[in-house]
């Protein structure tokens, strides 16, 4: 007697110090889900395609989706398409990603960043549902964004690196910035490790009035506003531990709007501008939910 | 006995001094021209549709392609749907342009800003065939970019209007800026009136040894390592009048490479800079001719 099967995506969220996976079509049809500790490529990946592998009774694993941290390689025609790229993550630079996968389980996968893959997950079960070009900016260790942009994230050269935006420095401001590349960039000023920095302390215990939340919102703005500018999102998300501070987002609007100075003649960046700049509705799970996207439109192509 | 007639687009480039319309299907195949003053929106649409309905023997126009000077209305859902937005320039702030086309031509139209239609035309024939994502950016009267992603250009809360970016002051820098908006943004800082204000006199009579080029290139770097950031484009391509001082781009080359600072492992970032930053290729023809590329794809939705 045959079993009926139904057909089920992987995805995977590879991040700094876990790997998140599930087996599912959708957040709210996960079958099987498992976290990952990061420790060398080899055994992550191992643990990885090993739970993807695992018999399940009454389900067919069609296509898998990844979304990680990078850089990594996206570019079908390089000699190292589906490698992570130079990080300054131990043993990862150069760790092949994409090939284990594909010759283990056989069946079509995509692969994205994760704040691509945050990105489409908030296109489609979050908080800019329906929205294109949108816009996903997390704000944590470092500055990251993803945009979709006519259907599809951005490739490019690489792929957009939209943490190390060139941002004007405010007047008073003497901090000499901590991006080792770019030294006062957007991530050099207004990361996690920026803010502590400026304070000498870990962020989650800088007070909600410290002066610190201005400065951070103002680099924040202008990053954002240079962002809006080039893509003219119809929504800005953002995530990322540095937004857990409430004060936060309510200054970065007001500044935003500040910034733009009404030269952009759009509701949405004067009266609505809390309905167009708003905080993730997947948080963590932005990455893993768009990894499912990503399976989606792997098993379209294959 | 019946005439066969061969199918041939419109294509409408329109700027804050003159209308270029032509009739054809490419820059080799061009079967009419003409070049009309802009003046008031009824009197300068009125030439270019009767321009376009003249009768022609033995070509039969099928959809016409428009890309203008803007701010522009890009949204199909909007009551302002194709007109021209707030602009300084007299009489055309909320000029109709699209309407009165569609009414008097009778096919289908496409429309787009000046910079959108010049990336079409130079992805199609000029400096960045082929390429996806690519960027145009054009610096003269204004700044401005256009940048075609997964096969089109940017459209979302209203287009892109990158010349607006905020960037970082340089230390011994004490311009105040021209942008009306925004003070010291690239535009501000860097557009032609900009130079021309910092120096006095009109930019052709710049000498190519002034140190204000390296200014400019300065400001331009750190703007397009905003928009490589962001974009991830294969390639950038500049346009407008400034970009006439053959000292400009050099500086720019250099300037932007050391911006970036070896962050993007790409050879187009650094010794193959020359084929990565290229001047545009098809002029002051790029807009007009992507609104041929415009008025196909017009009729590909039509």
């Amino acid at each position: 007697m045959a079993v009926v099967e139904r057909d089920v995506y992987g995805a995977v969220e590879g991040g700094g110090t876990k790997f998140v996976c599930l087996v599912g079509t959708s957040p709210d049809d996960i079958v099987d889900e498992i976290t990952i500790p990061t420790t060398t490529p080899t055994e992550t990946i191992g643990a990885v395609i090993e739970f993807l592998r695992r018999p399940r009774p009454g389900v067919r694993l069609v296509s898998v989706g990844v979304a990680t941290f990078g850089p990594i390689d996206l570019d079908p025609r390089s000699e190292t398409y589906g490698c992570v790229l130079k990080t300054t993550k131990p043993e990862w630079s150069g760790a092949r990603i994409l090939g284990p996968l594909a010759r283990r389980l056989g069946v079509p996968i995509a692969w994205d960043t994760d704040v691509n893959g945050a990105v489409l997950g908030e296109a489609r079960w979050g908080a800019a549902q329906g929205l294109d070009p949108v816009l996903y900016l997390t704000i944590g260790t470092g500055i990251g964004g993803g945009a979709l942009v006519n259907g599809a994230p951005i490739h490019g050269l690489i792929h957009p690196e939209m943490g190390h935006l060139p941002v004007p420095i405010r007047e008073d401001d003497t901090f000499p910035g901590i991006c080792s590349f770019h030294g006062r960039c957007l991530e050099g000023m207004a990361s996690g490790p920026a803010l502590a920095a400026r304070c000498g302390r870990p962020v989650p215990e800088i007070p909600a009035d410290d002066p610190v939340w201005d400065l951070a919102a103002w680099y924040l703005a202008h990053g954002i506003s240079g962002l809006v500018l080039t893509l003219s999102p119809r929504r800005v998300i953002l995530g990322g531990g540095v937004m857990r501070q409430a004060t936060l987002l309510p200054r970065i609007r007001r500044m935003l709007v500040e910034v733009l100075n009404g030269y952009l003649e759009a509701p949405e960046l004067g009266e609505r501008i809390d309905e167009y700049l708003v905080p993730s509705a997947l948080g963590q799970k932005a990455g893993l939910y768009g990894a499912i996207v990503l399976a989606e439109r792997a098993r379209g192509a294959g």
